[in-house]
């Protein structure tokens, strides 16, 4: 790609590096942001920017937060004995969506993959651990996305925490609600057929 | 969407502006850059505050430029009596990257449309007939999109061109070149017929 100008060339190859964003879209973006206001692009550029010097993390679930504990662990009104496994904030943010859940959480920063070399140790689970050994926790559910990865992860954790006496359990796997079952693929099909629940009516 | 951070909530609503990102692809990005390091996204914030606010435009073509005139229009070994004329900066890179013209250009920065109220006077326009009238121009090639706007466009400028005695021509429409016919929309099609060349062998 020819650039006519030092400063759109380094924009673009900026954007590029956002996941999911090729050099074509890049460039649609940075010409997008030459037609708008000074100011709007400012605010754009200040809001990443402080976004990323700013942003803190819940010293309790790691969770994002704006002070020491997140919005989650600061608030009375929900059931702190019950912890949330998740991989990352978003699913944080995707559970919290779902205006169904009142416990706490813990957020992992990732799973154990070796191929990435990603091991127990950098994920936060000495910290999970700590928090189920110190304070009253009646359960730990694992809600880790569908992966070997997260599978071998919530099987490493779990061993732990049983060890000290914790209840796990799993997220329920299955046909998702307005799913059709020719169109759901095999595993989840079976594991739904295989967990089947008993009809209440 | 509730957001667990004022931070992120902010940064997600400025990233959303951009045009063919939603709040989904918006926060995907956003939990990309916090995994970061603080310089990268400090060079993505810079890069783009710089590129809005250092970045100049053509006095002759308005392409965009590091300096006063841009690196087409400076080139002594280019054909300044031709004049390509696009509606953006991003038609003159596409046409640069064929590298099969080698005359000038003219970027309109957009075309007539009556309904966005864009007039006449919003465009580039005057300069472009101040071009024709001072320098020795011996051809003006229209290469907008298609689009009854850009025709409209085509039409208006072309019969001022032709008022001071320019010779104005369009680009070629036609099947795309490894298209195939079955796929080709019946108008493009259609007008690639009534436009046949003579075949040459
Ligand atoms: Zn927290
Ligand atoms: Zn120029």
């Amino acid at each position: 790609m020819n650039f006519p100008s030092k400063l759109v060339e380094e924009a673009v190859n900026e954007m590029a590096k956002l996941p999911g964003i090729g050099k074509k879209t890049a460039l649609r973006l940075v010409l997008f942001l030459l037609k708008q206001d000074e100011q709007s692009v400012v605010s754009l550029g200040d809001a990443l920017v402080k976004l990323r010097s700013n942003t803190r993390y819940c010293k309790k679930c790691h969770n994002i937060s704006d002070a020491e504990l997140c919005s989650v662990c600061d608030n009375k009104m929900r059931d702190h004995s019950i912890i949330c496994v998740v991989e990352n904030i978003s699913d944080v943010m995707a559970i919290e969506n779902t205006s169904s859940y009142n416990g706490a959480y813990h957020v992992l920063g990732g799973v154990i993959s070796p191929i990435e070399g990603i091991g127990p140790a950098d994920l936060n689970i000495a910290s999970l651990l700590g928090r189920v050994k110190e304070e009253d926790i009646s359960e730990v559910i694992f809600a880790l996305n569908s992966s070997m990865e997260a599978d071998t992860t919530t099987f490493y954790i779990s061993k732990k925490l049983k060890e000290i006496g914790a209840k796990v359990s799993t997220i329920a796997r299955g046909v998702p609600i307005g799913g059709e079952l020719e169109y759901t693929d095999e595993v989840t099909l079976g594991r739904s057929i295989m967990e089947r629940v008993s009809y209440k009516h």
